[in-house]
Formats: structure tokens, sequence, C-alpha cells
């Protein structure tokens, strides 16, 4: 089954947002409620929608979306997560025009592990995230967790690097972005394939 | 697709249950025929619907259900497990609306390396059973098996820690519980990730 | 769904052995085309329905099954792995009615670790397979791989221990028995949860 | 569900390779968009329908496939893989008839732990390639990446064994062939299923 990552309004962004939940509650990434996703519905004012808090990601309508401005405070629909702002700061920041927000345990685990920043080199799975395959190594970085997101966002933005499309938040879980909702999924898939590989390591 | 969480009757309840069943069991959570999920449904008299006993738990019906009273025993439909008094026991002690009980390797693994309790702390997936996400420490207790409820009621009304939703019982499962299914399930879901977490660290 | 686990005939037999065939599959217990199962249509003379070989076990349909004698040869139907003189044995040694032969990981890596059986004790799934869940310890038996079906059998013979429906034979795969397809399952799913136990312990 | 793996036209392979390609997605072994799928459609002049490079490999249609010739360069379709070129070369060099490359952690993880190839002996799961399963140890050649297929080609040509329908490649994934798409598929769930039981060991 295609996804149509079209997303002319809101309904039909909040069920684009609702098929990508559901694909990743299938696989374990957003156990509880957690996690959130959001796509940029414009530039100027920045608006996006993000899934509804408090719902099982797994169980998402379409009608469960909130419209969201930079701030991420809600210009439509129910109650945004907190982190809607972060959403809306990493869209603002980086230009993607979707975001994702999953709890994997392999995430948490390698963020233990390697408080610093988790290194990645000489692998054919980079190119998913557009790095090259061979001789450059580039870092995962790892930031503290907050519950404030502009602390959080601030760490976000000192710590990023603008070739890797993803930070983790330290005993918390993941976010990766793309330009829309099917990159997205795909840079996910890519950053948490690399750490379930690095989770194998001893 | 949504579960109806609502209990309106015993059948309704035992629908509710036989899809949260099937959750469970399609995570391997229910191997065999174990575990059994339960919803109160009154208080004075306490009647709680419970999981008919000896089933596969990925293929029950809505009249897969027991109507048991306070101390576990039938007032209507098929046996109920040994089990079902320590489900109506967590419903009086902690105010629970329902409880579910899962064998999921994770948890007795974890049982057998931590026998004193699980400390968690500095996670963000304790908000998913209402804890802080930050500088406080809880602890899952790991209380000892028993085939007598009485004695497994007694050790988990000693051990828990009001905070924490959830009771692991060692060399057997995990015992959560919630206001509703929905919650009950939500939380299983988190104490499982956060087991499931611990069980890759050395 | 539930699954009729009744025997009628031998297409009737099949059907049951391609719906559990295609679920032991769906967990990643018969790659390639590995495994096989069977049900015991009469005592005396003892026939089995056997799977036929060389199939895919998530795809098997009610005619890919084959009605042998108590020597594993074919009376009907197409041609049966070697193995399914191993089944008519363990029918005729145990008194089982469903025989299960599945090559999972945990079994073939737990088998390599413990050479001499595999011990387990107080641990409430072994009520799964009708043991005490506490002070009693059973030893899942590991005998040697072999090509020769009777050599197997004597092996398979001298090993086992009759509180254990099962056998790891090892660099192969797991021997799992119960009365009857479903409750060979759930044997076949508690042994698999004891050995994944087991895998994650140090 | 039975896959139909004759292949009469390039839309008919491309079915058949969107339904294999949807079922390794489905176990994680592509993620992102990784991992391409071909079959050989004809001997002289060498002709494969390979999987249309860029897309979600669990959402192939029919038509998201490329016919390309021993070079890899496409003779009608859309974009080939420039792996496109690997798939016709283990095709003209092995004779196999399809050829499944899939990114799979355990072939990364163990390619690391095993640079110089991972050896395997009295494994019953080896007859799943058509090996022993006694007394013969057979090596799974793990070969360096590169983003050159002829380089690729030329050091897949040196390092495989003829009995082994399969090579590593180092920090990339696996590439296993086949006579046909079923046969493919078999020897690639076998591989990977070796490749996971070292990942246990320590």
């Amino acid at each position: 089954m295609t996804v149509d990552t079209s997303v002319p309004d809101l309904e039909g962004a909040g069920a684009v947002l609702a098929a990508e939940s559901a694909r990743f509650a299938s696989f374990g990434w957003m156990r509880g409620t957690s996690g959130n996703l959001s796509v940029v519905l414009s530039r100027d004012p920045l608006r996006l929608a993000v899934t509804a808090s408090g719902h099982d990601k797994g169980e998402l309508t379409p009608a469960d979306v909130v419209l969201v401005d930079g701030d991420g405070a809600a210009v439509a629909g129910g109650r945004p997560s907190a982190e809607a702002a972060l959403h809306a700061r990493v869209a603002a920041l980086t230009g993607a025009g979707a975001v994702v927000h999953v709890h994997t345990v392999a995430s948490v685990a390698m963020g233990r592990r390697e408080p610093g920043g988790i290194a990645f080199r000489d692998l054919e799975m980079l190119k998913g995230v557009g790095l090259p395959a061979h001789d450059v190594e580039v870092t995962l970085p790892v930031i503290a967790n907050s519950q404030d997101m502009k602390v959080l966002g601030d760490r976000l933005e000192e710590a990023r690097d603008p070739r890797m499309p993803a930070v983790v938040v330290a005993g918390h879980g993941l976010y990766v972005w793309g330009e829309n909702p099917r990159q997205a999924r795909h840079h996910t898939e890519v950053v948490e394939w690399l750490l379930e590989l690095e989770l194998t390591q001893r």
C-alpha cells in the first residue's frame, strides 16, 4: 500500500501522520502513547500539523491532529504535546518538511553508552541519510533531556550536525527529520538501524 | 482501529479483554495460555470480568470471560484462573479499574538480575506511568512467586510503591494496572519498555 | 480466530497443520523450508498426517500433507520428510497426538551452551508443560544430531524426561509434543519462551 | 498465500519481486529504501528484472521494476540501482535465476566480528543451502564494500565459495542467490538464520 504523503489540508495531513504513526507503532517505537509526528503545512507563517497528545499512536484517526504555529502553540484542533514546540523549531532550523519523534529502546540504550555522541563510518546505510558510505565519520549527537522545550531546542541547535538529520535525546528517544513524511520515515528507519547495529557490538 | 474500552456488560467486557489479549499475545507476552486480563465492572460489591483460564490468549472470544467477586471466585461464566484472586486484590488495593498480567521474558530476566527491585530514574518514559522524567528514582518491586494468592497478594501489598502501577513476580511475570483497560495497556507497554531497556545494559 | 484442531480426515488434518505451520513461520521458527508438524490420525495401526517436505511452511495448503505409517513411510499424499519417522517414533513412544519440529535460533544457541541439557526450576512458565512452578528442577535434554532417524530416535528415547514434552537436537532445533495440535503448540511456545529466557542470561 | 514465482513478462516479474520485497521488508531487512531484488528473464542475451531504486521496499507495485542487461544498464522501465550491475554479474557468474540483496543488522554485525569470513559447520540448517549438516566446514565469505560495482564484483568472484550461495559485504549487507525467487528467498532466510545464531554466541 502506498501512503499518499501530499498534505493538502489538516485532515489530509492527519491521515498521513496517522498512517506513519501506525507504522512506527507496529515496530514498538511508540509504546504507551509516546512519540509524535509532524508535517509542515506552510512556511510563512510556519504552520505544522502535529499528532495529538495522549492517544495510542497505533490507533490515530485523521482527526487526531493539531495545527500549531512556530512556537508549537495550537492554532486549530486539540491539545498538542509540549514537544510540538521542538518539532516547530526543528522545522525552522533545518528546513525539514516533516519531523519524527519516537521512543526506541536502541536510541536510549546507545545514548547511555555513548553520551558524547555515537560515531558512525564506513557503512552503506549512511547513504540512506545522504552521507558517504566510506571514509567519512559522522556523529549522531546525544543531547541531555529537558522538559523545557526552549532548553532542549537550544541543545539540539548547538549539537546538531547539518549532515545528520537526527539527534538522540538521552534517556528519552530520537528526533529525526526529512523533506517530507516519506523521507522522514526512511531517515528514521536508517538511524534506528544504525543504532541497533551498534547495540550488537560489545 | 479504536478498541472500545467501555464495559457496559460482561460480554462487552469480554470483547474488550479479548481484543487487549490478542494485542499482548501478538507481542509474544502471553505464550502458551499464559497471563490473564481483567476489568472492574462494579466497586460495591467488587466485581471483575477476568479472562477465562486455559485458552490461547490470541484467540479469545467475547464469551471467554468470567465474572468474579472480590475473592476471585466465579459469579458467572466459566472457570477463572486462580490468579483472578490477585486481580481482585490489586483492584481493591489500588483502586485500579483494569489489571494486566503477562509473562514477558524481559520481566523474568530482570527479576533474576535485580531480585531486590529494579530502579529507574531520568527516563522520559517514566512519564508514561505518571512519574517525573528527572531526578526521581523509583523502584519497580520484585516479589517472590507463590501459588497461594493470599501470600502473593500480601507480598504485593507490602512491596508495592504507590507511584509505580506495576510489580514483577520473580520467575513468573508482570502485574500492571490502570484506571481502565486502555490505561492499563499503556502502563504495561511502558513498564515492559523500561525492562527491555535495562536488559540491554551490561 | 479459533483454529479447529479436530482431525476427521487427511485434508482436515492438512488444514490444521497448515494453520499451525503458518503461525510458527510467522514467528521465524521455520525459516527456509525448515521444520515439520504432524498429528496422529489413528493408533492401531499408527497413522500420522505430516506436513509435506520442501514447501515454505508459511504457505502450506490443506493438500500439502502426507499420510505416514509408524515407520514414517508414505501411505498417501506426496513425499514426507525423512524426519516423519521421528515424528512417528515420538508419537509411539510418548503417546502424543501431535508433534512439532521447529528450527529456532534460541534452541540451537542454548544447545551449544548447555550440551548436557538445559536445567530449569522455579519458573511459573513450567506449569505450561505440566510441571510444578516451584522447587523441582527439570532438564530439557539436548541430544546429538544425526541424519539417521533410527539413531536420532534412540537418542531421544534414551535422553527424554517423561516430565518434559520436548527435546533439543544440537545444531538442529526443537522437537515438542502434546495431546493434540493445540497443546503441542502451547508446549512449543512455552519451551521456546524458556529457552529465550535462558539466552538472556550470561 | 502462494506467490507465483513464474516470470512470463516484466510486469509479472515486477509482481513477484514486489511480493518478495514486501516479505523481506516486513522482517526489517530493507529499512529505509535499502536493498534490491532481481530475477533473470533471459540468458542469451542476459536480461534481469530488478526492483526500481529509491522506493520503499515494502510498498513496491508490479510497475516498480527495471529491465537491465548484463552490465546492469536499463533496457526498459525506470532507473535501476547501481547495484543492478552486481545482480547481473552474480547471475552470470553463478547461473542463479534470482538474486536477493538485503541490509540485515546480523550480516553487518557478523561481518565486523569475522572480517575474514564466517565459518559454519555441524548445523542442520546448512542443508537449506544444499550443504551437509555434518563434518563439513563452509565459510560465508566477507568482502570489503565498494561503490564501484566492477571492484565489488571482482571481490565477490574471488571470494565466493561455490558451495555457499551468499556473500556478506562488510559494512553493507548480504547478497544471496538461488535458482528462482522462491529458492533465493529460502537461501536468504537460511543464511540470515545462521548469522543470527552466530550473533548470539560470545
